[in-house]
């Protein structure tokens, strides 16, 4: 279908993104490269967590826990076990093999080694041909504002299961946050050959990488067309609090509010079947759309997704010459 | 035996020094204070670990695995087989539920806690009625110099398991290590009974404790009679290399070797039966002897010989006044 050898970029958070960017690498393989929120890194337990570079990574490496949405398949909690006896923290569930990653992860961070270095040679112990780049090596911590309290993200999203409102997001350290510099690199013949914002979390997944301030410059000065998928189906998010988040900001969950969202960023949008009737709107907003199943149930979903998007791409790239 | 509510203290490093902590913690409860070495402390895999705490406080807890001499008995080993699979350090083996106790340490650590006070919580969540202190809050590192190199303790101790010959010792940071402080409030009416020098390695566990600066000085202040236990019987280490240091060294591995190492700092050594023979050099030295048998196989041998150094003391005592 593609018979290029320049990149495609993809912008991900967790599990939606994660299963997007599968179906991209299926694809793609060593052509993919991956930019993922670092927004919800955290310190746990003396350890330094990476939950999207992470259920990328697994996701990628066909090792994921499905079910669960996040950690690894088939994992132990011993560890775990044992924090609670000892009266340790443990509401942020870590299995016996997940801290492995942590562990080595937190290590080398101390020893100096960037995020990108650790997470590439993650990437290459568990057989990833795509590459996997965090959208920055310095810290970017997303902050959730609700009845006059800054809540770290984890705080949020797992010890209160989303059950505050959201009145704001911050995210903490991105004004002084240089862009990865392998993303930077990607400039000139080295330009990818388009991007793609995965069906992630507005909010809480592609903003915070958004807000690395020479992010929205990049993507500029590549010239390659943008297309975003909704993450927002049938008014609906697929898993996590997206809707409920757009209704606490007073936007309607909607696919057309997702175009409204990233309005002057992206070139076209993947919307599914069901949000058919939004596809004027968003074309009014001078936002090509692409009407598909964006549903991914199955490994081959993804593949069959990321075939559209790939396809939707060369369609968005010949209107725009 | 003893009816004096006055605490006794024990110096301990690892497994010998846990063994007759255990056996004095069976007959004093409360009343006994371990002071633990952390010369052998270091950060691996991102973690705060401290092996001479660890392995006293699991060997009072009965939890400890005493066919391997470190670690918790009936450990999986899920985390450590993951980091060898993802190319990470797995010279150091650190068992599923082990690593709870240095996560919950290294998390607290981080947060601003001292290694005295989460020490304090893990032993009472382990149900550990007497006191378990570090020698210091502050960091000190048994430093091994071999062949013109300075090799952290565990690189020495358990990467190179010992095979290479010491030539000197030197414990870092220890110039400006100040004393735990519930350490240095044990004077007055609050000094203990009587301190005990457990039989661990002197050069490796009890020396990075005389280390500390204010350690000695304090030990004379308690006014408190000492005694030491050999760790050398009959010119060999019960267990590690102990007797291969003093060769290295140029010392004579021997129970008088011992008496005279903590010359000046001790009022009596216990020997082994089958050290009787150095009674007379050790007694030369102005060092009160007691003989019998030292070798902790059982666990009532660790009550039978903390007995034997209770009976001991009172006769140093005596002695003295």
């Amino acid at each position: 279908m593609n018979t290029s050898n320049r990149r495609i970029v993809a912008l991900a958070g967790g599990v939606g993104g994660a299963k997007l960017a599968d179906g991209l690498a299926q694809l793609l393989g060593d052509r993919l490269v991956v930019v993922v929120n670092t927004g919800d890194d955290f310190e746990h337990l003396g350890l330094h967590i990476s939950p999207d570079l992470d259920t990328v990574m697994y996701t990628l490496a066909g090792i994921a826990n499905k079910e669960q949405g996040w950690g690894l398949s088939g994992e132990s909690w011993t560890f775990m076990e044992q924090v609670a006896r000892l009266g340790g923290p443990d509401w942020f569930r870590l299995g016996d093999r997940d801290i492995a990653t942590h562990a080595i992860r937190t290590g080398r961070l101390r020893a100096g080694d960037t995020l990108t270095a650790i997470t590439a040679d993650l990437c290459r112990a568990l057989g990833i041909s795509s590459q996997l780049l965090p959208m920055s090596d310095d810290p970017v911590r997303t902050t959730i504002h609700s009845r006059g309290r800054a809540l770290p993200f984890q705080d949020y999203f797992v010890r209160l299961r989303c059950d505050v409102p959201v009145e704001r997001l911050s995210f903490e350290g991105a004004a002084a946050a240089r862009l990865n510099p392998l993303v930077d690199a990607m400039r000139g013949d080295e330009a990818p050959e388009a991007i793609i914002l995965c069906p992630s979390n507005p909010y809480l997944s592609i903003d915070p990488i958004l807000s690395v301030p020479a992010m929205r410059g990049w993507i500029k000065a590549t010239g390659a067309p943008v297309i975003a998928v909704s993450p927002i189906v049938g008014g609906a998010a697929i898993k996590g609090p997206a809707a409920k988040i757009m209704q606490e900001l007073d936007v309607q969950p909607s696919a057309a509010s997702v175009a409204a969202h990233y309005r002057g960023l992206i070139d076209g949008l993947v919307i599914d079947t069901v949000d058919d009737f939004h596809a004027a709107d968003i074309q009014a907003m001078g936002i090509a759309t692409n009407v598909t199943g964006t549903v991914m149930r199955s490994i081959d979903d993804r593949k069959t997704l990321a075939e559209s998007c790939l396809a939707f791409l060369q369609a968005v790239r010949s209107r725009a010459r």
